[in-house]
């Protein structure tokens, strides 16, 4: 098995809330853009939920922007260097 | 709302065989490296699974990939366009 990041639903928390006040959005008028509610999306943004894909999906369309926006610092580089959060 | 592609798991899915098959891996070695079942590996590929954030990460690491590639065409790009099958 390979490294793993210790905590994806961290970092992609916190790009789903600065690219969402970026925007300039609530995250009651994002919930609303991505057909979510709005507790889930804070809790996505706290790094409370393992979002699956389609949801993902979802809030790039809403944010119009690339899903490898919101997966920013969670590759495993082609070096095999992790990067993002790596410390508990 | 904005427009959605139709079918999210199915393009992951060809992402994840394309990649798995350019690294030469059986779904057997990728499973086994990833720390996922075989089934379930194929049901990804297959499009039937919405997986979910942590088992994109670790697929990444056991493709030592990143993560945006397995989310090719998956993007909303800048100008509105949708990119990725849109089709049933």
């Amino acid at each position: 098995m390979y490294p793993r990041l210790v905590n994806p639903t961290k970092t992609f928390g916190a790009n789903l809330r600065r690219l969402r006040q970026l925007r300039g959005f609530s995250q009651e008028k994002l919930a609303e853009l991505s057909d979510l509610h709005r507790t889930y999306v804070g809790a996505v943004e706290r790094g409370e939920r393992n979002i699956a894909l389609v949801n993902i999906c979802n809030l790039a369309s809403a944010l119009k922007c690339d899903t490898a926006e919101l997966l920013q610092g969670l590759d495993f580089s082609r070096t095999g260097k992790l990067h993002g959060r790596t410390g508990r």
